[in-house]
């Protein structure tokens, strides 16, 4: 016997038959004589629509009143949840954020958690109830609601996984597990058995959204291993039907490149003839930096006989026309000819922690994508990727070819 | 300066530019120079459906999760309020029930108040912050959310106002104000100016959809005015736009009748020949009170010569079904002749204070509707109301009659 932590996302509770759903896998892990505790996200498109809800009244609502209004989406679902598990003969219970009590700090709408004390929780599971936790938010330490941001969710159910000492932490999407590529666009791609938490983080900040970022550098801090796992479609009680999330000493057999990732949300600004001279990426960066304007990849020519210099980088889409305008307003002092924006721009990634140990990784990349005639404008690496921006129009071409040139295609 | 409370119904707050519209009110009392707290409904509909949500996983829901899935439906109006009266730039935050904290009993659904500290709300207030409550909703002694039944927001605006020490409840709804009869019948009826609690507890019980009955017990115990006005329609800074519910001897002018109510919610049982002996009584009406069935007017013909008598009383519609069920299943033991039923009936009420000190009223009644060849089927009395039980097709003639014969009409 064992404690599991089972959550379900909002298309897996996105309507009274889903939720009835979700609990017949409730219902299956008890039956394979689990402890279970579960977390649920809203119903699909409530989050949004309550947060619509506050914009439509003015755009700079306060954050707190924010939570205070999102928030009640995970608890209208936690409460169906635990009516449709006692119509199945369990003993069920809804937990909202403050009941547990799960404590954040008062950043309100991308609040941390500061202490989760789940003793009792853990108790009340062991004693037989399934308690199902509202995901998504926390109460702070005067009392008020908040949310731990954007899927969220998934950050409360490795938090409770981690706080009640759970076995594994089994996340239901509406996919059946995570794949070496987007299956939408690369019809190769196969569901790894297993991933290392670094690659998982990776392929998440790079664009792959089957898991919020924190919740997968919660669980590696706490070695809690996630499971990736179909709502619809992974027959319950087979042995790990989705993808492991798990350490990457456990996984056996290992590619180089464990898997493509690959982002639209990214632009691409270029500062043309800027001069070469010390504190100029200061003059560029630092008002973006207090605009809150995160900058991704940056890769600066090699100065020209003029002393001035190419500046390329990106910034998210959603940033590109705050990113212009600030950039015009410092044109005096940064000193440019000209600026160039493309929203026309995707990045390709290749993860795996093979490339530690392996040379030649990138190479490969970029001579592949160089026969099919991709040219390659930015180059960004790190420990365990390799990331390069490519024109949109090339997006599926590139992925194509890279899941075959590193041997990650189905047989 | 003063305190006011004031309260939004589920149509005031149906949308967001309602929610807006409200805000309003609440803001030009604030102009006024009006120390404001706010207790706001569900926006139209939503209760409806989120207790249609719990239905329709299994009618047997769990009580205690129906209420933390409803009580959302309050918390969403408020922090959507708060955020409006902030963008007017008032100070407003929000507050679930659980916050205040409101502590009810665990009758789930239908929860009583056990106390309201509002100590530390009253002072925020008095401070400036417009603090906008939640309503409908509290909390339990082992911290589970918990509803105060249908209407339940009216009652904790007006709990709200004794805690706080308010000078008055404005109750916001989509009429302005309390008429002498309903005015979509009876053209001639007249907004009251005042009227005295206990007769807007008699109008309440006897069809008058205004205010929820408890409300105004306990506005009447509590000594705390309420004013109803409209949303829509009174201006703001009138003295006194709506109809004030008071004591009965501030009200200066003060007709016999004071109001018609009426109400098509019943059903009329008659028992034909029973045997008239002891006992029967309860023979009829204890199992229906161990069905939770409440039995409103009865009336009980003399024997005849075979020692026999006719027993008329009326129910519920909506229990009628199970009504005669029930009576059925007792035939044998109550040994009646046959059991006619009939909802198409309509119940009648003259209400006033008036009433306790003036002969003849009654018979008033009486005259008008015999007059108009309307048979009375059932007559009912109380200090401050008489109410009769005629045919629904009469109801609206009944009415009109009524409302002439005891001289309310509009000049």
């Amino acid at each position: 016997m064992s404690l599991l932590v089972l959550k379900f996302g909002g298309t897996s509770v996105g309507d009274i038959e889903r939720i009835k759903n979700a609990a017949a896998k409730v219902a299956a892990e008890v039956k394979l004589g689990h402890k279970v505790a579960v977390v649920v996200s809203a119903m699909a498109g409530v989050t949004d629509q309550l947060i619509n809800y506050c914009r439509s009244i003015t755009p700079h609502h306060d954050p707190r009143e924010q939570d205070a209004v999102v928030s009640t989406g995970e608890m209208v679902t936690a409460g169906l949840m635990a009516i449709a598990l006692q119509q199945r003969g369990l003993n069920a219970r809804s937990w909202h954020g403050w009941q547990v009590p799960l404590r954040t700090d008062s950043s309100h709408t991308k609040a941390r958690i500061m202490e989760f004390n789940a003793d009792a929780l853990r108790q009340r599971v062991m004693d037989g109830e399934i308690a199902v936790m509202a995901g998504f938010q926390g109460v702070t330490a005067d009392g008020s609601i908040s949310t731990l941001g954007r899927g969220g969710s998934d950050t409360s159910a490795v938090a409770l996984a981690i706080a009640v000492k759970a076995e594994r932490c089994d996340i239901y999407t509406d996919v059946d597990g995570v794949y070496t590529s987007d299956p939408r666009i690369v019809a190769k791609a196969r569901k790894m058995p297993r991933i290392a938490y670094e690659e998982m983080l990776e392929l998440a900040s790079l664009g792959a959204k089957v898991l919020q970022t924190r919740s997968v550098e919660l669980a590696m801090r706490y070695r809690m291993p996630i499971q990736v796992l179909s709502t619809f479609a992974n027959a319950i009680g087979s042995e790990l039907p989705g993808t492991l999330v798990t350490e990457g000493n456990e996984i056996m057999e290992q590619n180089t490149v464990t898997g493509l990732a690959h982002t639209k949300d990214e632009a691409k600004i270029t500062l043309v003839k800027v001069a070469d001279r010390p504190g100029i990426a200061a003059a560029v960066f630092v008002p973006l930096a207090q605009a809150n304007i995160i900058v991704d990849m940056i890769v600066q020519t090699a100065a020209d006989e003029e002393q001035t210099t190419d500046m390329t980088f990106t910034v998210s889409r959603n940033d590109l026309e705050r990113t212009k305008k600030i950039l015009e307003s410092e044109r005096q002092k940064i000193n440019y000819k000209n600026l160039l924006a493309d929203s026309g721009v995707t990045k390709v990634s290749l993860v795996g922690v093979g490339m530690k140990s392996h040379a030649g990784v990138a190479a490969t990349m970029f001579k592949t994508l160089a026969e099919k005639g991709i040219n390659i404008q930015v180059i960004e690496t790190s420990e365990i990727s390799t990331s390069v921006l490519i024109s949109e129009e090339y997006t599926e071409l590139a992925l194509r070819a890279l899941h075959t040139a590193y041997g990650l295609d189905a047989q």
